[in-house]
């Protein structure tokens, strides 16, 4: 909320918001989004797209807000706020479509996950990479993916592509350093999560070469800052797959 | 959460929130503090306090996490994320007063609302002003309160008054402009309710002046910024009544 009042746009305006998958890192600023338009302008629904299980975050982020609602301003005579109009939620699944205010959207599940057969989880959860097809213009975002050949085919011949980076032992050593009681089997399995469904430097050049992509933005990037050396290591070995333009970017830049 | 990290605060190491009272852009952020905790550091619950309605506020942010918590990070083997874990929630009405790691903390109900008699709503809602004393000082925050003797009361000789603060013309103004669409009836509601339920200069100068505060750190400011003449008259409208030491705040400022 605070990037989105530092380039001056208020909630009232944000009209459409697209979820790529639940974790979260990708979810926690919703519900601030949606207190701060029911503060404001509760008349337009905030249509909210993502993954199966949307509609049930949605669902409960909504009834966290009950309380809110029924004390309101605590002003006699006030109008009161209908929840219920405060959203307009659309699950999409792999290969979904959609027409949105003359932009072509289109989502592909990933491989973000990889669970196990028999648990059934592939069936209930999908994490999904965006493809937006401007007037003029397409933008491919992966979301958090590792490699996959379903985004590749997504973004082919995209203008730009907006793909997540990891430096999986940087990553590891911040996060324990930052939570020195975290459990090793929690540790553990979030390093196997990083290294298999995240996107390595060399990741994104490939991915970028096979999409034949026009050019690469990196977001979601956790590593080293620009003010260390291996920074720049990060760009190099994108380079070694990848002819094309690209920039890791900060908060707030716009291309 | 952006300010915790530019504060080099990991969420891991967060204990315990007080939340004044229910509007939303008081609350907003949990969902993002609940959601990193989770992704982190499961074991530790978080503390919560707030006024009547916290525990079903809270409920549903743990309800809206589930979906994630099913699907967790698709790395088969992995640990379950227990969200009854998660949290621990404390309900604080008038008067109430708790030990917490050698800190006592008081609650008073503040004038925040003002409901109809007849409404039933007073029995079910309160805004809380709280007073932290710690070893050796004494921190009194407002929350968002009209005028208040029991605030007063509560601060009554406190080494500090973290107090709330509107420039209500400037806010409503600037809301509207922002929010072209929002209905009058609204419009005009929340100006009632920011004249009567909010503190303007004069009232925090009279606030601290009454309980014999030692310093004033103004917060939750709505009004025009230090690069505007008016800033100044602020200071002004407080010192005719308040001959301490008054700071309006700024985020990030420690005192």
């Amino acid at each position: 909320m605070g990037r989105l009042a530092a380039l001056g746009i208020p909630a009232a305006r944000v009209d459409a918001v697209f979820i790529s998958h639940l974790h979260w890192d990708h979810t926690g600023g919703l519900a601030a989004l949606l207190g701060l338009r029911a503060q404001t302008n509760p008349q337009v629904p905030l249509a909210i797209y993502g993954p199966p299980g949307t509609a049930e975050m949605v669902k409960g982020l909504l009834a966290s807000m009950k309380p809110g609602a029924a004390s309101g301003y605590g002003v006699p005579g006030e109008g009161t706020i209908d929840l219920d109009k405060l959203t307009s939620v659309t699950e999409l699944r792999d290969r979904a479509s959609l027409a949105y205010r003359g932009v072509k959207v289109s989502a592909r599940n990933n491989t973000h996950y990889s669970f196990a057969p028999e648990s059934g989880l592939a069936e209930r959860f999908e994490a999904l990479s965006f493809r937006f097809d401007l007037p003029g213009r397409s933008i491919v975002y992966t979301g958090d993916t590792g490699p996959s050949s379903a985004v590749e085919e997504l973004a082919a011949g995209a203008d730009l592509l907006v793909a997540e980076m990891m430096d999986v032992e940087d990553t590891v050593a911040r996060t324990r350093s930052f939570n020195p009681d975290m459990p090793d089997s929690r540790s553990l399995a979030m390093e196997k999560h990083l290294r298999e469904h995240h996107l390595l430097p060399a990741d994104v050049g490939q991915m970028a070469a096979r999409a034949k992509v026009k050019g690469v933005v990196v977001t979601h990037f956790a590593g080293h800052e620009r003010d260390d050396p291996a920074h720049f290591e990060y760009l190099r070995q994108i380079a070694a797959h990848y002819a094309g333009p690209v920039v890791i970017a900060n908060d707030l830049d716009v291309f």
